[in-house]
């Protein structure tokens, strides 16, 4: 495979073409950013570890019988994906209360939802990525009603399997968030990525943060808190 | 009936008992509040204005076969109400984009919805009145699956009446909020008030403001637009 063109760059990855019109090239970055770009740093490594965790979840869902975009790790820091037009709709599973919900609407952080909540946020990085209802939705015309349904079925099913995943290896999975994408068959995938950047992970035993809230509140070093999340995974140093 | 101990006092009404357990006795403030409270001023008359323009809609609405907790005016800015138990969601009905929907999602304003948009706002002054989904209606418990259904299907039925009641009079219904009660059966009742403080209302011909966003962006004068909202529904000055 040739790595082409960069089609795109965001906050986190870059996006490349290839010689296959539905396969793309992604490199992972070393740039964190939070509370939508207000905060930024360079954190040599983190594009290392989100690859290779992304790389290892992907392919344990892929052998649980959930498809993604994910075709292979590459590198360190890359890998190869289906190409996807991105639905602009953020999922967000949680299992336990924390974050915005506990800002935004008074719950008490650590509550646990049994069934989970599922929410869509607008991926729009000028409106802050705001929640929407189902009905802006509709009225935005970004998604049919099955596909909403679908997206949020799908997303259940994520959370079932990561839900274990990570229980077993010690760690409570609070929540997390998903993107997904129509593909040239207009048929919806998983897609980004799941990495510590977009999940909120706990330490079963002692409650410690493993995920980007160590960079949001300064909480500790992030290298150290993603390197833990890809060890207890089986993935190498 | 005979006015009791004042219960409540709210932003824009004092609530007070009555030797009824099951009626009470509201007045309406002369207070004008707006960006959660951000905004204050006293608006002599403005307490008046609302009394008899709800008044008359609920009254109009009790006509169709829509009823509420109204029961009747007592003064120029008094009306009796039957005692519920308010449910802490804002329901609000959107014909037209406008306000925060145009802010938080970016809809250009104006854009016509077909059908319209129901939306559901957590009624806590302390986190401003924040949007919520069903699936945080459901955690939270503050409300039944088919309530929930109920809350949507009063709040249409009342927006059909709505519209045509103020299209009769020249007037864009562009969006509106709701609040319900539960009576001591636990039924569900239309509750608090519908008034230029809770509907977005726009002169079909002009465009203008005739409601509360006269005070929230200084746009006029805040008596002179409910006035006239009053004396075209066939009120007195």
């Amino acid at each position: 495979m040739i790595k082409g063109a960069c089609l795109y760059e965001g906050k986190a990855k870059r996006i490349y073409a290839t010689e296959e019109p539905e396969v793309l090239w992604v490199e992972y970055k070393d740039d964190a950013t939070a509370f939508n770009g207000e905060k930024k740093d360079v954190l040599e490594g983190k594009g290392r570890l989100n690859n290779e965790i992304s790389s290892l979840i992907f392919t344990q869902l892929k052998e649980e019988g959930i498809e993604s975009h994910f075709i292979e790790r590459l590198s360190s820091n890359e890998q190869l994906v289906k190409k996807v037009s991105i639905v602009p709709i953020e999922v967000v599973v949680r299992n336990v209360a924390a974050g915005s919900l506990v800002k935004r609407l008074g719950f008490e952080r650590g509550t646990v939802f049994a069934p989970p909540i599922v929410e869509f946020y607008y991926k729009d990085d000028d409106l802050g990525d705001p929640l929407m209802t189902e009905e802006h939705i509709r009225v935005m015309e970004i998604a049919s009603v099955e596909e909403v349904e679908q997206l949020k079925s799908m997303a259940l099913k994520v959370n079932e399997h990561l839900k274990r995943l990570f229980k077993n290896i010690g760690i409570q999975l609070v929540d997390f968030k998903l993107e997904f994408g129509r593909d040239h068959t207009g048929a919806i995938l998983l897609a980004d990525e799941i990495s510590p950047d977009t999940c909120r992970l706990w330490d079963e035993k002692t409650g410690e943060s493993f995920d980007k809230d160590l960079f949001r509140f300064q909480l500790g070093n992030l290298q150290d808190g993603y390197e833990t999340i890809l060890t207890r995974l089986g993935g190498h140093k």
